[in-house]
């Protein structure tokens, strides 16, 4: 592989809407994060997608040289179309990688992969969450500590309503007495996807150097790889069969 | 539990239209698999639902006092509206038991839950299949032998699009040359799915002893336990803990 | 199944040596869980081993009439005999239940079945702990609520040095800033292992309903159930198979 | 990564003692595929270590600059020492890749990480295998077809006693009606364990491009990643906790 193809999808509308976010965040959260990942290596091209954006930042020429995406979403979900989310899942089926972060876990998409609600508890009081690593040996933890902290959060709990993840990465500590499953890997189709919980639009978390580098190891993690083909429908036995009965 | 609320549904339309399966099932596939069903320890009830029923067989009274569901489709998975199958969906969420059979692969609402094609290849020239046990503690393999034969099948191979299986309890041998994940568990929310792959109509595959047997297990496997109620949305902190910051 | 049959390893010996574990458990630890479990339903008979009994507590008769043990063990792990705790893991291969409770997570069955130094944090502060149920669709989690406290626990903190758990069931949450998988489990041949946390012999963790609770529901759910015979070694092919070559 | 250092640890019994093998195998099975390895990118060193060599072949020196290791023994499994077991078991878990190579599913080793028998079933009459891709998407699996043959193997059959596979990448078929597991992956500690059917060495299944294509994408898949340190033992509080009883 040449390089890893990157498009990060931003809904795009609290940082157009709301004074506290457009302070925080003046070109976009899609843009803070872009900036980081192109600077990385292996990273060939990264592309900022937004919801106003031409067939909602999902045309073909776009979906089809994308290795990886990254989803955040929080006030629109419904009105990314049913036909766009279908395209994205076909691509993550043939093996796009998917990063799926913090209130993405409502998006289409991600519900339309994990086949539950994705449904959570939440509480915005500002208060601190340590994330920690549960499985020091997965290439999403490269180069982390042990844990690290942030000081002021949205907290989300448990029950988190996914299916249990194939690798469990990060489960997260709340000041307020909750627990999370932070970083959660599962395989669809030949597609990797990684949601991680770490992002509201009212907290610097796209400017957290360990943030970053979790997302950074992600998109490295959920780069595609394996066969090109795979033959599905009828097909011919192996030569040496004899037809048992004629059905 | 005062025993287990089943309702097999099926499709019911090879029985009607195509004369080996009328000659196989005269009174459905359905009812063949039930007969059984209700004959079994720590069964309560055994309801057929066929897609010419009331509500495509799936009015809220059947569906509220369901405990596990079985589902045959072939020829009309289409034809069940997106309504009902969200309705069966939000019930396994809740808790409610799914064994997919055979061509049920296709059906919406196992799409639905899996987040995959569910595509695999196929021929039907009537080989013999050997189903080997893989998970030999697993409750749905109670009573069986190590492997257990079928003479005459429709054949499925891999590779099969579904997200990897919590358990994989089956695997199948075919004449012809493949393999296939014959017997799959999963849960999606607080339910219990359980994939099994026989069942092809115009074979006497539900009059198969071990395939019946397979049927039952899974039916008690996936009847619903556990907690009763989860908390979601806008929550309170424990009561020490200081708000760290106004958002 | 006519009922379970449990056998409660115990070390013995907090109990006997030192006050504050003597003025808690005055009948020993074990006694105090065998006594809640035999008044439970489906259980048959409950037998408490401990490590000064005849054979280390694990006499023939004693592993072969039970279906499943549960294990507590903190000072004394390495007085435990091989050849013991060989029978111990043989049974478990073959199908008996195993409950390791606490300090037991260091114990030389748990690390054998593991296959992992099963290393973890810890901190005696007597702090608060709050265990969350992450799969309320599990047997485990039958009639808990969504979380349960207890107010003084030694904690254990991640990471946890196990194979990553077929299916998650509690996630704990420390006031001192840690979280821990609190109930684990795993398969290994036919044998069902639960890991659950609590258990300090300093505090009063056995007189607590919820976690009384949580013993029984894992007791009921390790219970064996699945084929009798499996057959290994060298094996004849199908009648039709021509051998394709000499060796 | 500058380069992954490989080890191919190969017992070299056979070769030295049948002259079937010797025929097949002149400078014995672990040069073969060492010779192959070197060839390939990303590939830093390959190392060949034989039970008769210093130290087993397992010296600190070599353990301590192998960043995967590939093991094949048969006959002498009981001859490596349990010292040496645990010093590469300690390898693994603190990172170390192992890819485990056909009758090396009865290695000490393998055992110790698995935690069960590893027991399988037989036979060798030479028959037909085709091994399936059911993870397409899995890296391991990178530049294969969907499935591929090997004309004449000793036969493998299940019930194949290991944990569940945390991926399963392979399933075989064999001529003679059996299937089996062929390509699983597991994690313990830090360490990547691939396990590869393949390999008897009295047919010449290591000059066969697919399978020698597939331990070289395991060799890379194993390549360790991850956090450097992991803090284990009594740990101090969050500074704002109050301990809230003395023990």
């Amino acid at each position: 592989m040449s390089g890893i193809r990157v498009t990060v999808w931003n809904e795009g509308i609290h940082e157009k809407s709301d004074e506290v976010v457009k302070a925080l965040y003046p070109k976009g959260m899609g843009s803070q994060i872009a900036q980081y990942l192109q600077k990385q290596p292996r990273i060939a091209t990264v592309h900022v997608s937004e919801l106003d954006h031409d067939h909602q930042g999902l045309p073909d020429d776009i979906l089809n040289t994308t290795d990886v995406m990254t989803w955040w979403g929080h006030k629109a979900h419904a009105d990314v179309s049913d036909e766009n989310v279908a395209r994205v899942y076909q691509r993550v089926l043939d093996g796009m990688g998917l990063i799926v972060l913090h209130s993405g876990h409502h998006s289409k998409i991600f519900r339309k992969l994990m086949g539950t609600s994705c449904d959570l508890k939440w509480r915005e009081i500002g208060e601190r969450e340590r994330i920690w690593v549960v499985d020091p040996g997965h290439p999403i933890t490269e180069g982390l500590p042990e844990y690290f902290e942030l000081p002021h959060v949205e907290m989300y709990g448990e029950h988190f309503d996914i299916p249990q993840p194939d690798r469990q990465v990060f489960i997260s500590w709340f000041q307020g007495g909750e627990v999370f499953r932070s970083g959660c890997c599962w395989q669809r189709g030949k597609g990797k996807i990684f949601y991680f919980r770490p992002g509201h639009e009212t907290f610097p978390i796209y400017y957290d150097a360990n943030v970053l580098r979790v997302i950074y190891n992600g998109v490295k993690w959920a780069a595609p790889s394996g066969v090109a083909t795979v033959i599905r429908g009828n097909v011919e036995p192996i030569e040496d069969v004899k037809p048992a009965v004629s059905p």
